[in-house]
């Protein structure tokens, strides 16, 4: 086989054969295939299409360019959670320690934050001594603990998908629906879970940007589980705005304890609930939504999310005693409050500005290599809708810097919209796709 | 400027600035651009095109990455000619001498073949101690003695082209209008002509299939040409059957000094005279067709081209003793006659197939890096309207080795189609753009 032929053969739209999509993976795995037919091919791809079937064998191919773990010893059904990225989404710190505590068993593998969307992996390592790197052994040796294990994922699973992401990231390649659907589901098919929520994000801070592209993501994202013997279910949830009141890594960790407390803002509550509880009924723990729901509720009010949190951090090396000092988390040293410069109604705090604002602080990265700062971010002092007067406080920098806090700043005043009238209400959860 | 954002805008249809395409043309050529980058953006060229702009900026900008050679002081209005390549097409080696003795002054930049089609190079080559790599001061000193000079692109010229075609053959990025565009005329112009005569090849043998790609080609190809101050215009000439009677090095000179000396085949003839007589038109030596045509004819009949040949080989370090003593030009050690195997009408010599067959004896390449056999090659004893009978020799091929000479065998059998009724005739020149 020829790559050029197969590069040809998508160029002038063509369906790929399983052989053919398999010797691209395989070949960009061993590293036989040189990068600039890998990135032609990407394109043709990207402008292109693949059909479903196309998709599924992609996602195959990849998964076997690894492992696919083996979680048949560990009792219990394994539900996983994936989030498609936004600003401020900290539902996996929340909804990991109810499942597990009601009984679902979560080995939860996450990514870091890159651009203007946080990480999982970046907010736990904010917990002085987490560990997210865990071997195989040390993984299941947390599941059989807590019922959960939150880590990052191993060099092991899909490393097809490491070297494809590096080429898409730059040659232009990464908004292609097959291929960010193959790349999302390789690395959870190979995870060995039996279920799996997935959060498609949509809106100014999404990825999708709008209603219709997150639809067909999410679509795509669950047919190609199906197809592969995962139980794969997606709601799309807005992401306009940020999500709760905190961007960055230590603030986000508080924030998500205080939904543990049943404190949390209601925005984060309702959306890592209603995860929770799709983990329930997927995990066969709970038969309706309702009872899911009422366990989830429960979770929280009995306390028992909350010690399994602890618990959680714990075993995997962490202070748990953070849950209840979050003096024990980092913190900046400085602080800003910017302020309303009108009176009328917060309109809108447009996530991607805000998700950028924070990146300038420190609390992101724009490249894979670089370090995060745990304790820099930002606080939301009024929410869209809230009505609000000249000279109130709207927003609190945490910053380490000056320099990085006016640039932050810069970036934080374009992103709040206030008018004279209040924004309309929209649903959180636009739909749910099973 | 980051490249990945020039990818992203031509992805999604945009049209490109002059300083994104002098980036893109600036960093290939330095290397300085990552190969799977510059992929990318070829076959996001392919698939979503160039402006007119875009492509006389790509062709400026790939001009300006070499020379651009200064004829200035050489006499005479500097025209060459240019074909997208055939099979057994060797109107170069017929219309060079004939305009070069009509006062046209030719500066000859040829390629080599490759695929199915020929090249200029290899069939000079064929000749004993033709020198086709000359100096640009050898060039001149050949335009003085001769009025023409028959040789290769030097390094000089638009190095761009040259790392951009060999990456475009590995990455499926060939056949786009705006980069085959491109790529013809940096070279062209570059050469530091006053006109040219564009040879757009259309049908079977040819790389433009249908005469609508034949005709946007050269739309293309004679727009650059005008807006870089070079008077340029195309024919459009049939290429299903191979042009005149023979395909392979020696076995076309012999053919195309046959022409000089009045005895070709009447197609060969046709379309080498119609671009000679074009070419004494935009040199202004002549100021009508008819005039043009006569002074063509004339320089046949009075054996003045032919001596003009005689002359260009001589001054090429060639031995001129060839154009009347066939028996000095390298010969085949073995011949094969392929005879009818059935009466009828032969309707088609399909020349991709025939050209193929003569790449497999060693008359032509797959691979830019492989040498050719100057004595190989095909020789047509029936062409396409000839009544036949089963067992007339139809095709004569020219061999080294018996196993090259049954592979060819096998593809030249497939490429004859022999029928009740005679083919329709078609007119060989379809149009004219100017």
């Amino acid at each position: 086989m020829r790559a050029v032929d197969v590069i040809i053969k998508k160029r002038d739209g063509g369906t790929l054969d399983p052989a053919e999509i398999r010797f691209f993976v395989e070949s960009v795995t061993s590293g036989s295939l040189p990068e600039y037919q890998a990135s032609a091919l990407l394109m043709a791809i990207l402008l292109r299409g693949m059909t479903r079937e196309e998709t599924a064998t992609l996602t195959d191919a990849m998964v076997r360019s690894g492992i696919r773990v083996d979680l048949s010893d560990i009792p219990g059904v394994k539900v996983d959670k994936h989030s498609t990225g936004g600003v401020g989404d900290k539902t996996s710190l929340v909804l990991a320690p109810i499942a597990a505590a009601c009984g679902v068993t979560v080995p939860m593998m996450s990514g870091r934050g890159l651009g203007h969307t946080g990480g999982t992996l970046d907010k736990l390592e904010s917990i002085p001594g987490f560990q997210v790197r865990l071997s195989l052994a040390e993984m299941k040796a947390a599941l059989r603990a807590t019922g959960c294990a939150m880590i990052g994922q191993t060099a092991e699973i899909a490393p097809a998908d490491r070297k494809l992401y590096s080429l898409r990231d730059v040659t232009g390649t990464v908004e292609s629906i097959p291929l960010i659907s193959a790349s999302i589901m390789s690395k959870k098919i190979a995870e060995g879970i039996d279920a799996l929520i997935l959060d498609v994000k949509t809106g100014r801070g999404a990825f999708m940007k709008t209603e219709e592209d997150s639809r067909r993501l999410a679509e795509s994202l669950v047919a190609i589980g199906q197809a592969s013997g995962v139980k794969t279910e997606a709601m799309i949830t807005r992401m306009d705005s940020p999500l709760g009141r905190t961007v960055g890594n230590a603030l986000e960790v508080i924030e998500s304890i205080d939904v543990l407390k049943g404190q949390g803002p209601a925005d984060l509550e309702e959306i890592s609930l209603a995860l929770a509880a799709r983990m329930l009924v997927l995990s066969g723990v709970a038969s309706t939504d309702s009872d899911a729901f009422e366990g989830v509720r429960h979770a929280i009010t009995s306390g028992q999310a909350l010690d399994r949190f602890r618990k959680i951090i714990e075993t995997q090396g962490g202070d748990p005693k953070v849950v209840d000092d979050y003096g024990r988390l980092p913190a900046a040293p400085g602080r800003s409050t910017m302020t309303a410069s009108r009176s009328g109604y917060l309109a809108r705090i447009d996530a991607e500005l805000v998700g950028r604002a924070s990146v300038v602080l420190g609390a992101g990265r724009d490249r894979v290599e670089d370090d995060v700062d745990p304790a820099v971010g930002i606080v939301l002092k009024a929410l869209p809708g809230d009505a609000i007067r000249a000279g109130d406080p709207v927003l609190e920098l945490h910053y380490r810097t000056i320099d990085r806090r006016d640039a932050a700043l810069a970036l934080a005043e374009r992103a709040l919209v206030i008018d004279d009238a209040p924004p309309p209400k929209r649903p959180l959860i636009v739909s749910h796709i099973s």
